[in-house]
Parts: C-alpha cells; sequence; structure tokens
C-alpha cells in the first residue's frame, strides 16, 4: 500500500517493521499515542513494544513507560502493554480490562483527568517530557501533512511534544475520511484567543495533522480494523430511562426552555447512552445537532434516519457493523461528522456557549445528587471520568442516568452518600433511572432528597433511604445536608462484607 | 440629595420612604437585590421588609420571601431578613450569622450554585418567577440608565427579570464610581458568542444598568456605607502560607512555565487570601494584574504599591479605612479597577482563556486530593461555594490553602476522608498549608496521598494520616484510591463525639 497511502517519498524511506519501530522506544519514555474509545489507536506497535517488555523481563530487566492516550485503546494497546505489565503511569481515561487489574491491584499509577485539560496539562509540562508520539494516521500527504484517523484526541499535541513520532498508516481505515476532520490549536495563556465556534457545524481549523518531519523515526503499515465496539439492544430499563428523558425534554421544549430541535446534545459512552439515543432517533425531534465526545451506533443512526444534522465528536465509536455501514457510506455521513481535537470537542468555553444537553453514565448518586462515576465501593477505579465533568458543570442541561439497581439487585444505585464524588451536587441538574426522573434544579440538599428517594431509588431500597435521611434530619449536626456520618458510607461496607446492600 | 443623584424627573417623583417601598413586595415573592460579599447591597428596604415580616408573625400571618443575591451582604440586609426568619430559600453565597443559623436549623432552604451559573439558572426560570428586583445605585441619569454601585453581581440579570423594581439611591457611594463598571450581557443558548475579552483591562460593554423605567415602582434615597470587611493582620500562619505560594510561583517562573509577571490573579475572600496579597505586594513580581470575584484591601494595596496594574472583579469588599481610602483616590484607582457582572467575573470561558492563578480558602483537604469548602462535619453549611468551582476548574493554576490545624489544634483540616466533597481530585492542583506545598500536578491518588501527608499535614497528624494510609492500601478492596471505608470517616465522627479528632 505504500505508494497508494504515503505519498511523501523521504518517509516511503522509514517504512519498517513494528517490531524495529518499537525499538526507538526506551525503558521510562513517555509514549503518547493516538485512540479515543477504542478508535484510532495504533494497533501493531504496542503489540511489539509489549514483546520487548516481555523479553525484558526473561533477562530481569524492568522496561516500563508512560502512556498517554486520548481515551481507552483496545486490547492491541493497552491489553498488550498492560498484560506485559510494561506500564508504569497511565492516562487519561481507560476501559481495558488488563489495565483496569494493573491499576487496582497498586501496580501501575493511574491520573485521572478532565479529557479538555490533558493537553494542556502535557504542554505545561505537568507529565513529565513526552519522548515518543504513536500515531495512527490514514494516510500522509506528499507534503508531509497527515490524514487522521477514526479519533482525533490528543494527537496534535503528541505530535508537537515528543522528541521521536511513529507513525502507523493503517490500510483498513478508509481513505475518505480526508477532509472530515477540524485540526484547530489552542494556544496556552497568555497568549490564548476566543475559539470562533458558535455552531457544532462550524470549521474554524484545517483537516490536516501537521509534525516536524524531521521528528519521524518509523512509518509502520497496518491493516487492522478499530475495537468492535458492541452495544447491546436497549434492555427494558435502557427503554424506561430514555422514555424518562423524552418525556422531560418535551416539557422543556413546551415550557420555552430550549428550542423546538433542542440544543446540542451530548452523549456518553456505552450502552444506556446509545439506548437514549435510539428514543431520540423514534422521538418527535428534528433537525438535531450534537457537540459530544464520541459518535457511538445510536448517534449514526440519527444521521442516516435524518435526525441528526450534524455531530461534532473527537472519535468515531462504533461496532463493527456501523463501521462498516459509515466506510460504505461515507460520502453521505461525512456531510454531517466533523471530527475535533478533545480539547476542543470537550471545551468549557465551547459547551457553556453551546448549551448542551448532556447526558452521561454514572455508578452511583447519593439523595443530595452527588455523583460517583468512576470507584467501585471508594476505591475500585473502574473506566475515569471521562469527559463527563467538562461537560456536566458547563452544559445547560446536565444529566446523569443509571439502572436504580447492579448486581442483579445486589447493590442499590441511590445511597445515602455516594463511595466517591466525581460530580458534586453543584454540576447534577437531572438524575434519571428507570423508575423515573428527578429534576433538582434550584433545590436545595432537603428538597433534592425527597426528589431522588421518590423518583429514582428502586422499591426495594426506597423505605431504608427515607428511614437514613429522616433520621439524619433529626440527629444531625447541621441540617442543610443531614448526614449521620457513622452510617453515610455503611451500605458501602456492608457489601463488601455480605456482597449486598 | 435627589436634584443631584436623580436626574431623571419621573423617576424623583417615584421617590418615597423604606417602608413604603417594601410594601410592593409581597408574601411568596422572590426578590432579587443587589449585594456582594458586603458591598453594593441594600441597605433600607431589606430592614423596612424585615418589620413588615415581624408584623405579620404578630398577627400571626406568615411572610417569607426568596431571596436571591449576587453574594454575602450584610446585617442590615440577610442579617435583618434572617432575625426575622422571612426567608423561605436563599441563594446563593451567604455569610451572615443569622442567615446561617437558619439554614443549619433547617427553617430556611439554601441554594448553593457556582456563582457564574446563577444568571442563567434565574434567567431559565429554574428558581421560578422574579417579582421584585431590589437595586442599590450611586446615582439615576436624565435618560435613566443606572450608574452601579460597589457591586455589580448580578444586577443586570435581576433588572432584566423582575416585574418590579425597587431601586435605593446611596449618597454614601461616591459619585466618581461612574465610569468604572462594564456590563455586558451574555445571552442564553442557542444564540451566546464568544465573549471578546482576552485581557482584565479589557472593556467589552458599557459602564451603565439599564431597565425598563415603566418596571420601576419605587426610589428609596439612602445614606450608609457598605461592610467594614475588616481583615486581621497576616498572622504567623497566613505569613507561612503566603511564603509558600511566592516560592512556588518563583519556580514556576523560572521554569518558563508561567511568564515574569505571573498569569492573572484570582484570590477567594477572607484573611488568607488578604495575606496572601500582601505576600505579592512585597514579592519579587511586578506588573501583576487580577481576573477575580472580590478586590478586598490586600489587592487595594497592590494597585497603590504598581505591583498591580489592573484589578478586574465583580465587586469591591474593603474594609472601612480601604473604602475611604478608595473614594479619596478615586481619580488614580478607577484607572485600575473593572467592576463586570458576576457571569463575566466568573465565567469559565475567560478563566480558561486567561488561565488564571486562583487561590483559595477551603475547610479541609483530604489525603487524596479532595476538598470541602463549604460543609463543618459534612453537614453544617459555612458560607457556600462562591465562585471557587467556576475558577478552580478552569484555571492553569488551581491552589486550595487552609493553616494545617483548626479549633486550636483540636481538629486537623488534612483527614482521611473529606465529610464533604466541593472540588474533586481533578480540579485541585496545589494543596497549601502552613507547614508545606502539595504539587499534586500529574500525580496518581497514591501519590497524592503521600505528598499531601508530608507536606501540608500538622505533624501532630502525620503519623495517624499515614497509618490510615498504609493501612487502607494494603486492605482495601481496590487499590486505586486506598480507602478503609468503616474508617474514612471516623475522624470526624470523632469530633461529633469527644469534639476533637
Amino acid at each position: 500500500m505504500s505508494e497508494s497511502r504515503i505519498h511523501n517519498a523521504a518517509l516511503r524511506g522509514k517504512i519498517m517493521s513494528a517490531d524495529e519501530a518499537a525499538a526507538f522506544i526506551h525503558p521510562g519514555d513517555n509514549v503518547g499515542v493516538s485512540g479515543f474509545t477504542g478508535s484510532g489507536h495504533p494497533k501493531s506497535v504496542p503489540q511489539a513494544l509489549a514483546r520487548r517488555v516481555t523479553a525484558a523481563a526473561e533477562r530481569g530487566e524492568t522496561f516500563r513507560v508512560g502512556l498517554w492516550t486520548g481515551a481507552s485503546t483496545a486490547p492491541e494497546c493497552d491489553g498488550a502493554l498492560f498484560k506485559a505489565n510494561g506500564v508504569s503511569m497511565r492516562l487519561p481515561y481507560q476501559s481495558d480490562p488488563e489495565c483496569r487489574n494493573r491499576i487496582n491491584s497498586g501496580e501501575a499509577d493511574y491520573t485521572d483527568v478532565h479529557l479538555s485539560h490533558v493537553a494542556q496539562n502535557a504542554a505545561w509540562g505537568h507529565y513529565g517530557k513526552l519522548n515518543v508520539a504513536l500515531i495512527e494516521v490514514v494516510a500522509i500527504l506528499e507534503d508531509g501533512r497527515l490524514v487522521p484517523s477514526t479519533a482525533v484526541g490528543n494527537n496534535p499535541t503528541w505530535l508537537e511534544l515528543a522528541d521521536k513520532v511513529i507513525l502507523e498508516v493503517n490500510a483498513a481505515q478508509d481513505t475518505r475520511l480526508e477532509g472530515m476532520h477540524d485540526i484547530y490549536n489552542i494556544a496556552l495563556p497568555p497568549h490564548r484567543q476566543p475559539i470562533a465556534l458558535v455552531a457544532p457545524a462550524d470549521r474554524i481549523g484545517d483537516p490536516y495533522l501537521r509534525v516536524d518531519p524531521e521528528k519521524i523515526v518509523a512509518v509502520v503499515e497496518t491493516n487492522c480494523s478499530d475495537r468492535d465496539n458492541k452495544f447491546s439492544a436497549p434492555d427494558e430499563n435502557s427503554r424506561l430511562i430514555a422514555g424518562h428523558i423524552l418525556d422531560f425534554l418535551q416539557h422543556e421544549v413546551k415550557k420555552g426552555r430550549i428550542p423546538a430541535n433542542l440544543l446540542p446534545l451530548q452523549s456518553g459512552v456505552g450502552n444506556i447512552a446509545n439506548a437514549v439515543m435510539a428514543g431520540l432517533n423514534d422521538g418527535p425531534f428534528d433537525n438535531l445537532t450534537a457537540y459530544t465526545e464520541v459518535l457511538q451506533d445510536g448517534m449514526l443512526d440519527m444521521i442516516r434516519s435524518g435526525k441528526l444534522v450534524c455531530a461534532s465528536a473527537t472519535a468515531v465509536s462504533l461496532s463493527a457493523k456501523a463501521l462498516a455501514d459509515l466506510f460504505a457510506n461515507m460520502d453521505e455521513y461525512r456531510k454531517s461528522i466533523i471530527l475535533r481535537p478533545q480539547e476542543v470537542s470537550n471545551n468549557p468555553e465551547i459547551i457553556r456557549r453551546l448549551g448542551t444537553i448532556s447526558m452521561n453514565g454514572m455508578l452511583e448518586a447519593d439523595i443530595y445528587g452527588n455523583v460517583n462515576s468512576t470507584h467501585v465501593m471508594g476505591t475500585r477505579m473502574m473506566n475515569g471520568l471521562g469527559g463527563s465533568g467538562d461537560f456536566a458543570r458547563n452544559a445547560y442541561l446536565s444529566i446523569f442516568m443509571t439502572p436504580s439497581l447492579a448486581k442483579d439487585g445486589a447493590l442499590s444505585c441511590i445511597v445515602p452518600m455516594v463511595s466517591h464524588v466525581d460530580h458534586t451536587e453543584h454540576d447534577v441538574q437531572v438524575l434519571v433511572t428507570e423508575q423515573g426522573l428527578a429534576d433538582l434544579r434550584g433545590l436545595s440538599p432537603r428538597q433534592r432528597a425527597k426528589v431522588v428517594i421518590e423518583k429514582c431509588a428502586h422499591p426495594n431500597f426506597r423505605a431504608a433511604l427515607t428511614d437514613y435521611y429522616r433520621r439524619a434530619e433529626a440527629g444531625a449536626n447541621g441540617k442543610h445536608t443531614p448526614h449521620l456520618l457513622d452510617e453515610a458510607l455503611s451500605w458501602h461496607v456492608k457489601v463488601l462484607r455480605d456482597g449486598k446492600m
């Protein structure tokens, strides 16, 4: 494929195997890779690097790197490297089981970060020196510009900061991705200017990644699909959650608070978020737009149906079937999709300006509306914060959703006090479970508690929550946010002891 | 004074007593008042309203209103109304003892909100209908435009939303405040545009408040100073905290991460923040700027000394002595001070763009860097969140500070787990106590714990914190953020039982 995808002669001269390329990465290096929610990550060099890690271990040597990404990758990247125990520090969002296990066993450090912050933190040097950028691209132009792949993530920043650059040119990605991206560079203070984006469809940058060609040490040819991000068909709970949200949005439109075509949608990752999109696709709203992180199957369906006229994201995160559909109908889809750096897709300036309707999943919420998105029983990292904080604090409507029960009913997702706080009461306007929707806007904590218990808690746990709340209100030292501190986390303690709340 | 301050003849015809004006306010009304950190609040009508509340109570009737402000007011506003128990719902920030007591006794509801959110939430109707705006001004121009007072706060929004407007024209405020303000209206989505402010000194609006003259039902003349916001002289702890911050900023400049004149400063309210400004006034940095909420005595000193060339805020919050100095030298000071609506002073778009250095106080932090700014022992509201969340998440440097001990050494301000979270680990980059400074940037939770305990905890509690951390690390279900959930809040439980940790 060299001729058809790598149009720059000098860079054709740097084509080599993944193993040869991986030799440019040294123990202790920080490596910035492409990839966001299972798309656009490097497919080949990370596995070669993992082999080097394993070989070093067999010689009794330690070979570990810092691994910085856009968000989650896939088995051939995070999976391979963490299986070999080759990562000392990982940031930001992850979802690979091998990775999660190393983090929770204490073998790897993990820095969870708001996704909009990663690029500027790295540029300021908070994470140390970036030695190598390892970036998947679709093609290399004659003048050396790069056609980005299915995820932009932090690629512009990694290419800028790294001493050495390794490119993977993936023949499995459609060349007609060219032109879909909008790469805009945000300067660091004190040089930062207003970002002139006032609608999701606006283009403010240019479609290519740029890199100093002198820094490119290797070009590796691959032919490997993105992760098959399988979505389950919406189950009863997801349909109920979607239904509550649709009813609420119709009510908001009727009240005149939002336009008939809503405001730009942001939808988190996973099955429930996907089901809500399916609900919107069957719903009464037209001419919708999205300003979001990832475009999942549900949003692609909405583009195909004509419901969604524009989706701005930093990555697609599709099932293999939907990705095939995207590539088969690229000329149509590319009219409606823009992929941006995650510093732009998740930028508070733009989110506040557009006033998104943000819908994100959670692990648990407490009766006062604080949300735990990340820590199982307060200590075990699930996936990380992702962009939920970028959106929740700046959205017009900040909605968090979960089924009311987990672990076959053993756990209530509404608890007296969350075991970890990712989103404070100040950033959570609406909570939704299959039981109902709690509109918390403008309510005090005591008012919120009543609504959350009544609308969102599962009937199996409602009486116990009400009992806790009443005793806390009677007994608490201060009655602004009534708690019994010796009991507030007892539901979680019970789970650790008995396996249920 | 009518002739000299109220230049509009029609409005001169609406001059009346505070008692007459208060008669326009009815039980159940929502009243939006001016005022931010003890400045620019109405001085007379709230007391007249409190008398009506008391008279109603004596007749066996209930008279309560919703009270919306910019931030804290003073005894003649919050104090009088809460003493009479005349407020059902209060928002956002407050600091009056009468107000705090009603909130913590459960007699009044309180909605704590990011200060940048108040105007848009009110405009969207989340708090219900605004019936009356009660606004202090310095003068009324012939064409009806209003010269704002020492605080802008949410005044433009209250004037826009309210059915009826009552103006207090305060002869104690210097008429040369005219021209100091920059009133800029931020539209609601989907009509919001970029805010074209790229430096703290930029002016993007105009100096006057506007209001439909038909809505003005009363004009009340007052002559009463703002609250005397007394600051104690910096004590040893404050000087040490300031010293750690100065050392750190010098280190950042040396590393090339921030310019020699730093980045725009944001400083929270209170004595420690004021002491840090005193430290900066004696420090090595010149040509400083501030983009902040309130201008306290320390910043005024820095303007006088020439260290601070521009301060943008939404209010001044000065001691009586400093306010007299401001008024005595107004022609000089006004060159360097701009007062804006709090939706602009606290806007995430601008804060992220400018990359402020934000320094805010806190009640307690935990070993993982989560911060409690508001809730004593998890339940008692102190003052509220203020703008700390607007700044902490969007600043370039987000610094939180407190002495390491409280209550004469009975309490450690560094605890295993905070009893309430206002700022998550993701928004806290630097923690400072008199003991030292913990730079948490780029660290995982386990790495943070070691630094926080070593640098910030008081020696009296360091061993106990280390012991907790070690046992948590050994015993926790997941080791990403090690906790022992049955013990995490035990330090607070002990305080409630024994009065000490």
